[in-house]
């Protein structure tokens, strides 16, 4: 593999060494990373019970979205600027890192003084003005793969970012869409070892989106560990029937606990392999 | 069919009559509407050129990109300002009202000083900060459905547009994903009556985008009068081969002139019908 | 365009001169030919008073299902020999030549001698013993598209029964699988303009199950005819309703006769197209 | 999860205990089951050289196609009788049980009398009558997921066979069709746990079609295993780039030793989970 795809010299492309993304403590792309968290900060009270939970299951990120791309506008569209001071208080209490979803060009500069990681979500990766907007950052982006977007297309929306010299560019593969409607949506785990083998950026999984179901969240956890993932990022709620969004696919602390524990067993048994 | 879907009472569902949105003297969703022009903006002589061809083909509406959505960083990225600058001579000249696509919040009010119609691409179809700002605007916007996006979702963007109080909304199909490599997308046809038995809102259908291919472009267009669509965008450009963008699916203004001619034939007939 | 593809010489890739298919006095290809009937041959009563309501509806080919393709093993699989004897006895009242659908390479001979026109379903399009079997035939065999197959797989298919001997192959699209489910499939009209730039054989259209809702199959047999099709093959049926399969895709014979004039309406003023 | 699926009891839901099923002296559903072996039977040598390869690494079943459903009819199609001789020499000299592809409802019982487990293709997974007519047998079936097909629809497929008699069905996730090219197909590995949790039946994988590139084979390979699977379906061949078929995937005896060695460590570290 060389550093061009279709005739173009990609930044992204693998060169002679891999990528590792620094985020306080955490080293992405170095061992596995586990991030887990609410699909929305809704409350203190919840955010902190969550936040204490992931921490005490061994995951060294914090994710919760404040602001939410939501299908319809009269469903719940995040408490803004405060569920970030929200988060800000579950990182002090908990000193993970936070992870949180920006939508609009124009809160860029002002909600990336909040969090460690700059999230893109699946909808705008090819938000291009928001692409460029963060590629002049200098913290961390999370960028998910689109629910219909190629390869080639999601490792040029990467190329957006660091095109405009901020190099921490973490992709996720976070499942697509397909006819299939048992799953919210398709994960496509070959995604991981493709872009391992194209790119030399970090790769996590989403399963919670990439499934949309509670009962299958572990088990594609520890596929996509076994995969070559990086990392992954799970939806954690400590209620999840009454979790604001996303229900079907959030889980306990308990669960996530246990998860993490199993998929910490398959990264050691893959880093033995020959 | 009553004016709620999944449980939510939305504007954008058929009530007892449908809505027309005025630009100019044309009014979109009253007879058939055609807007022509090129992809990109490339400069004055090109797009002068190209204005008068297709006024005189009959079209009644200008569009052409300034602000170009593209998969790589290294793409032309459109003329920006000075592409508006240039689309405002077309007008003066031809007397066409001007459509023109908007891809950042922070460009909507000034560029919405330009034009007669905002678009929003199939990219942004769920880039809901955008939307919200287009539905501040007392402008119509053109909404093009997203290469993944089912009607409901469709439904649910433009309903975006509505709740911040614009009334003008068109719909554009354009083409979905899928698995056949042929045409660029799918031209998902059905979307019109389906579209046109669920909302009252207009339906136009854009072939160029939706195959990809020159030769097609004809026949999908007069198909999709057929099906009853209340217009037709399509990209024309004075010298396809040497197009900065989409050339492969650029028509020139004499293919352009009887595809316009044919199209009128068609809807003609079709208002014959019982 | 040539006669290979992908560097293989196909003899269904267009020559100098387009195929017409010759069934009893009908030329498919030359005009625009209209097939109807029902989904299943339920009974004698059922099949004749449909067969004579699609023959004054102005239907040139009664189409009747008696082997049926069912996903679940306990849905009704149809009447089988007593199906081919009723439609024997529909084709003599009428005197409609018949098309029937066979799912086995066992019975392809002895139904062959029942019927005018062999349908291959979309299940079986890459069903290449059953192709090889109806390639031995001097019979038309109508050739539905799979719904999840590209035009190249297609046009493949078809070489399978011409380079068995048989020339009278008639394509259908019949709508493809996608994400969007507020129709069963997605009806692929561009394949029928992509279908003639390719291929000398006739190419017809299936709205019914290209859409499975009533309400969309005439406009979307009038976008068929206008994109340049050379037929229509739509499910009719007595009591919808009632319908042992299908049933939310029949339409009644009033509802076929009004389609059937629009259509040829469409027709005429394409005919006049320069 | 009860055994009723949209109101209809099926024999494949999940009830009080899971499926195993014996070929020879495995018991596939017990423990991780490795199949390997060449996509076609293409010599006695070739076949020979294969199987002690893919028996020294640790397989279990001998694969090994003689009917092969090519997309051109210009294609090989494989040496059927005289293949199947070549795979009984196989499985005598190494005690592999053997697997093959059925494709015509003609072949069925004289092809069972030389296989010990009989594939039913992708193609074929709605092809009823051959699901019918291996229902009738005495062998276990290798049932493949069609490529366009939902999870409810592959269970309808193993309930044809099931309902005829035959309870020994393997169903096998070999990767669906979406529009990504960078893989073949789209290996959905959330089938397996999803399928683990709707039915009894054993549940294996195949990534060398689902991926469609050698350099994934391995790491998906790892994933279906971590994902549940209870065995894998492997392509592979003496001298890849010159196999007659199916090239681009198949791995050599020493790559896939390595993967069955891997694959039996991620398994064991999986068996330790709580």
């Amino acid at each position: 593999m060389n550093n061009t795809y279709r005739n173009v010299k990609l930044a992204s492309l693998m060169g002679s060494e891999r990528t590792t993304v620094r985020v306080g403590d955490v080293e992405i792309g170095r061992g596995l990373t586990v991030i887990g968290g609410p699909c929305s900060v809704e409350s203190e009270e919840q955010l902190l019970e969550i936040a204490t939970g992931v921490k005490k299951a061994g995951a060294e990120l914090l994710r919760g979205g404040v602001f939410k791309p939501r299908t319809s506008p009269y469903s719940f569209q995040g408490l803004g600027l405060k569920g970030l001071k929200i988060m800000e208080k579950a990182k002090e209490a908990t000193g993970l890192p936070i992870v949180s979803e920006v939508l609009d060009t124009r809160d860029v500069r002002w909600v990336s003084d909040y969090v460690d990681v700059i999230q893109i979500g699946a909808r705008n990766m090819q938000n291009f003005s928001l692409l460029k907007e963060v590629g002049k950052l200098r913290k961390p982006v999370l960028l998910k793969r689109g629910m219909q977007s190629t390869l080639e297309e999601f490792l040029n929306s990467a190329e957006y970012i660091l095109k405009e010299g901020n190099p921490d560019v973490i992709l996720c593969e976070r499942g697509i869409r397909t006819f299939e409607t048992y799953t919210r949506n398709t994960l496509d785990l070959s995604a991981v070892p493709a872009l391992k083998e194209l790119t030399h950026l970090p790769v996590i999984v989403d399963p919670s989106h990439g499934t949309g179901r509670a009962s299958l969240i572990e088990p594609m956890s520890l596929a996509s560990v076994a995969s070559g993932a990086d990392g992954l990022i799970i939806e954690v709620h400590n209620d999840p029937p009454r979790a604001l969004s996303d229900k079907d696919q959030a889980i306990t602390p308990e669960q996530f606990s246990k998860l993490v524990k199993n998929s910490r067993v398959v990264r050691s048994a893959l880093e033995g392999l020959t």
